[in-house]
């Protein structure tokens, strides 16, 4: 938008006029026509098509508590502050369609820095056709960025929260807790020596702090799950099962029970971090007992985890059974920096 | 948004869900049914009525860069955060619909801060229409603010910076320098003591501060603008005169003329305030020159100030007409708190 030139032409600063440049430049409207206008004027100007409704969502990261910048490489931050919006998209089976990134940055972060948040901002935006239609640029004590994700959704079918039925059987798309695994090797290297460190990681931990650092926003499997209207509710895993399944259960005013032998644990996670570790940005769903449900969509697997179930009088909104019996399960997700 | 919510939970922080809780239920959609789904699910969801687009905006509000906690008052704080994006879609000739607060305040900052800095916001919100749809919370070492706001206007019919032609004539809406005027004071009493300098302020003084603190975005008479057809091309005053009218000219690549005997300067305000003072949030508007523009438009005074000049070869972008002759204007707005 707007604010990224004006700003920036108020600081006068040569590097940063050059890095606004070279943003705008690498921002290629992708929308298929729904961008009217992007960054230059007062407003960016979105036309969605006839029949669509707008879905819009936006995300704040600030170091020290979304990352930190001694642990994630500038890229990854850029990553992971798109990726949150765009699997909020993912979960309402809407269809990218814009981004507006507002980043302050402290003056003695380098220009590359911001450089290499963009690459990886962009090429997660352009890889789900994402135009970079505005934001803004300021000065702040310390990183924190912003971002606004639009995307579009055929007016009445968006997947909500509050669709999901007693009787209604649960689903999770891929693995849980690889990024809380993947969070908590990145904290043992940044306090040993690096080096080492790799060496000793095994290919799952690998994998796990890929899926920290660069976590895929499941689009293509909420879109699937919308056109084929066989969700009837669904949320993003941004905080942690325990919690986003709660959160679900409270919209749509019912109890789940989830069976912990039947939870796609990630290789290097525990039950622990597969419950509330967070981050995981899969896609949590509901659908009728008869509905056939694939084993994959898009590639990435389905897993059955549980049960709608009616909201009790005392009995707790979340149970989680085990092969030891059956516990109310506590919201304890969300658990990023602090 | 369904952050708001969301975070909040996490923190299972009384004090923060009964303010959450608050939020929401001050938060009434009186948008006239263009937000189909606000605060609570994974994205808001707008519904443009046919023919229309949405034009899209994104404001950062710094600690120490755009207000002071102590210097602004909380309701100030909250009303200028939104005031910025409700300008810009006064530039577009668009009609507020939707906006979405990213708040980030440090955990000794009180609920009664935040509490008050959502009443300013609101307030402005809701004399306009616009219905608070979404947002996020966190903690940050200092307060900021990133405000989106959404608006609607008929397809094409946007007034864009790039309209103007050489021939037409420039005019703005309102008075001039105030804000800066206002902020000058603001500045001053905070260095003496409070009470005598009151006793010391002119009406103008008090009028300009007012300025400040609670700038009044020109909605209606955007929307005029583009309704009647009158302007050519628009943006607003947020950076001060200069810098403004430099933006307008380089999307419409043309030259401008001003004279200083011409601007509507506020009577506490310099000329260089008035210049580039920033932050008065008035319209800057072309008209063709047989063009009737009205002496005032919903009650705010409009004021022919210079003209559009084809763009010369080494001349500057926009030139200053005194009574001492001309010369080249730089833009040197924008100055905030740095």
């Amino acid at each position: 938008m707007p604010k990224i030139a004006r700003t920036i032409a108020h600081q006068a600063h040569v590097g940063e006029l050059a890095l606004i440049r070279s943003i705008r430049q690498r921002a290629p409207n992708v929308s298929l026509g729904q961008v009217r206008l992007g960054i230059g004027d007062d407003c960016a100007l979105l036309r969605p098509r006839p029949g669509e409704e707008l879905a819009v969502t936006t995300d704040l990261s600030i170091a020290g508590r979304h990352f930190t910048l001694a642990t994630h490489p500038p890229e990854s931050i850029g990553h992971r502050a798109i990726a949150r919006g765009l699997s909020d998209l993912a979960a309402m089976g809407a269809r990218p369609v814009a981004a507006f990134v507002s980043l302050a940055v402290p003056q003695e972060l380098s220009s590359e820095w911001t450089n290499r948040f963009y690459d990886g901002l962009l090429r997660l935006a352009q890889a789900h056709k994402t135009t970079l239609a505005g934001g803004d640029l300021s000065e702040a004590p310390i990183p924190l960025a912003d971002i606004v994700l639009v995307g579009s959704v055929p007016a009445g079918r968006a997947l909500l929260r509050s669709g999901a039925r007693p009787g209604q059987i649960l689903y999770v798309t891929g693995a849980l807790g690889g990024s809380a695994a993947g969070l908590a090797k990145l904290a043992e290297e940044s306090d040993s020596d690096r080096k080492v460190s790799n060496r000793r990681r095994s290919s799952n931990a690998d994998a796990a702090l890929a899926l920290h650092l660069y976590p895929q926003p499941r689009i293509a499997q909420g879109l699937w799950l919308r056109k084929k209207g066989i969700a009837t509710a669904a949320i993003d895993l941004s905080d942690g099962l325990s919690t986003d399944l709660t959160h679900l259960c409270e919209e749509s005013r019912v109890a789940a029970e989830i069976d912990a032998q039947l939870l796609p644990i990630h290789p290097s996670a525990t039950l622990q971090q597969a419950l509330s570790g967070g981050e995981d940005y899969e896609l949590l769903f509901t659908a009728p007992e008869l509905t056939r449900v694939p084993r994959s969509i898009a590639g990435v697997p389905v897993t059955q985890i549980g049960r709608i179930l009616r909201r009790g009088g005392k009995r707790a909104t979340v149970t989680l059974k085990t092969a030891q019996g059956a516990r109310p399960l506590q919201p304890t997700g969300w658990q990023h920096f602090v």
